[in-house]
């Protein structure tokens, strides 16, 4: 195998990217409520070898559920019931860092990670929804900038507190009856703009050293949270232009953090509709797209662009200008109007572009094409791999596993097997040291 | 068997109930990191068809973790990884309405329910602990009165979400596109002195329509709460008339509320330590006490009190008056007062009695007197039955299951099997209607 590994990460999107997953005579429509749905897909995950599993979230109803299932189920629960069927795929839950409070998430993921033995990943997002706000006691969404500020101290204070202990904290001396060396066990004492948290963790440090921090988001502020924090990020580009202009901004940002450019792996999600010949992929698209009702593409459009539906008239363009909204989701809103701009589509055009809703790139065509792209994006540099959508689920990722990884495999570009158990040996991430350890050591050698 | 019921959970205190328990030649140290060792307990209870698991909680460390090993796993995850391997035991989890949102707990429990098929519980505890505020931006505690005016709000958000959606909402109905009727899930629009929610919650009604809330606490206000709001309690009572006061004043205020008394599961911590003759069970009690050290009892007990351990003399009883601190534990102290006045205990026998800091009931005997003393309780209506503390654990777990277990059966106390799948069921609680769907049906009468 080639120095350079890609990275496959499934995106558990409940019955699946297409927003008439569900209808499918295949699917079980009950399946996002079902944690043994989710098990089946994370076991098949780990068939092909993939390094994670990876569930979205928003702490409200976001969708339009009276169409289409959504996410619901809260996803570290479900991570947790995952992880005990599983033994190496990595399990990636997102948390928001507007309506949680940095203890408990330190503490829940850290828990996750002893748990799994090593394989727990926190995708921190801000969380843009204001129905998201208003479920928490707020009449209207924190605004973009105030979001990010609070979600980089968040994420300081999370990462304080799992290095809070260090590795050889625990004892378990009978004879002494030493428990805990708790010279080796610090408060963090943060004090911050946002927040004051004493510490230190009342979890000793995991499997992993720190689980695995995951950023999503695309916007000015979400860059610069993903360079100075995230291992891993989960972005949109619909273009190999796109994805390798993203990485050399990423990459330059997260310099000038002291970080190298490498220490983040770049996953852009990837919609996939799988046939065994061209023709074949085309049809089951179609497929896919009759069963989604017009009206709730309009309406999910009209969510994403935030303007009223009834502006969007179905044979025209997009109206222009579209300014962008204050609380958008600035990833999404940003990659649907380019997808629109780029191939001057009409309104209708573009939904069945975006598949009911998307707005991350679909590609539809054989096991050979799909691996194709992968391997030109990969080469390119524009992604170290990708997030992937399939079209239904379980299906759409049983097709890309035992069709599409054997191709990858056969090329040198994936894994035949894992060779670690963690989710940072999947993504060839160091294992963090304490930075209290760190100061330990450096005190002894000086 | 007869009409009444016993119920018996075991409280899964890491190692076990005595601070010494991780020392034992059979324990495993790490255990409480393991989630495995959690499992195991668990498999054990459900072999002995108990009600529940219970795991209590704190988010911070609070217990002198150099000497004994702690409550650390964060208990949904752990229970979710529990729900994997086990198929009828009740799951409940503590979480604390002093440093969480109430959408996040009605969410996360609500998916433990799922997830379980009808197992969760919610243990609802407003956190008494000043190292807890700190991990939470709060340099005090909030004072009592306040925490449990907060909790009481709390919990009525966490059951208006749970019957945010009705029974039957969901469709499901490929054919139709259909796939909720969103006229049977509906908004809860709260907004009190704490908390503005705006729902609904995103996760459909749970097979047990609510999962069971528990509460644990024995002031005034706990009590209050308690009436109002809990389908069963975890309490603490020294004596079989001091349960039986309990019981009366908790079904007294409960009327107040307008519920049937017997709607409320009373269930008393109880400690055991078994033997196969009574004085085989006095030398396990001597062999664990040897091994607290008597520095560990004393900063345990000088913390229950809020005292400093200087004035606390080993010869002679506590101090007289000893005054309830601001904001003390109030079932653990007073608890811990009642036992050392009752008895006029020196501070080294009180330490003893104890176990080395608990403050619950400890029984020492064969497996006959344990089921002779159960049943006293049980028929002078002092308990519904008792949350179980082994002195060890899974070994005094296992004892009990296999020969105290077996007697309760014959006297026809007990189960023999589990006559449903729900810990509903298993306490014999009814499944409530969502109130929303009682409105809709009152309506309809109208």
């Amino acid at each position: 195998m080639s120095d350079r590994q890609l990275h496959l990460n499934v995106n558990l999107l409940h019955s699946g990217v297409y927003a008439s997953a569900w209808r499918l005579p295949e699917s079980d429509p009950r399946a996002c409520f079902d944690v043994g749905h989710y098990v089946r897909v994370a076991e098949i995950a780990e068939r092909g070898k993939l390094d994670a599993i990876f569930l979205a979230d928003t702490p409200a109803i976001t969708d339009r559920i009276d169409y289409r299932s959504f996410m619901s189920m809260e996803p570290t629960i479900v991570l947790a019931s995952v992880a005990a069927a599983t033994s190496h795929i990595g399990l990636i839950a997102t948390a928001s860092t507007t309506y949680n409070e940095p203890y408990n998430i330190a503490r829940r993921f850290a828990t996750l990670d002893l748990a799994s033995g090593g394989r727990a990943g926190w995708n921190a997002v801000t969380t843009a929804d204001a129905s998201a706000s208003r479920n928490f006691g707020l009449s209207n969404v924190l605004e973009h900038k105030a979001r990010y500020e609070r979600a980089k101290e968040f994420a300081e204070v999370v990462h304080a507190l799992w290095d809070s202990w260090e590795d050889d904290a625990f004892v378990g001396d009978k004879s002494s009856a030493r428990f805990v060396d708790t010279s080796k066990v610090h408060p963090i004492a943060h004090r911050g703009a946002h927040y004051a948290v004493a510490g230190p963790l009342n979890v000793p440090r995991s499997p992993q050293g720190r689980p695995v921090t995951v950023q999503a988001g695309g916007s000015h502020d979400g860059r610069d949270l993903a360079a100075a924090q995230a291992e891993a990020v989960f972005t949109l580009a619909q273009t190999i232009e796109e994805g390798v202009a993203y990485a050399r901004d990423l990459r330059a940002r997260a310099a000038t953090y002291g970080r190298a450019g490498d220490s983040i792996v770049i996953l852009p999600g990837l919609a996939t509709v799988i046939g065994s010949t061209e023709a074949e992929a085309r049809r089951r698209q179609d497929e896919l797209w009759e069963l989604v009702p017009i009206e709730y593409s309009l309406a999910r459009l009209a969510g994403t662009l935030q303007v009223d539906p009834a502006i969007l008239e179905l044979d025209k363009p997009l109206p222009d200008p579209l300014p962008l909204p204050a609380n958008a989701n600035h990833t999404m809103f940003q990659g649907t109007v380019n997808l629109a701009r780029r191939g001057n589509l009409t309104v209708r055009q573009l939904l069945r572009a975006l598949g009911g809703g998307v707005g991350h790139r679909i590609i539809v065509g054989t096991p050979e094409q799909i691996a194709n792209d992968i391997e030109a994006w990969f080469k390119a540099g524009a992604a170290d791999g990708f997030n992937l959508m399939p079209d239904v689920l379980p299906t759409g990722l049983e097709v890309f596993v035992d069709n599409v990884v054997p191709i990858l495999q056969r090329r040198d570009l994936f894994r035949t097997d894992y060779a670690g158990t963690t989710l940072r040996e999947h993504f060839g991430l160091p294992r963090p040291i304490s930075h209290f350890a760190r100061r330990t050591e450096a005190a002894a050698t000086a």
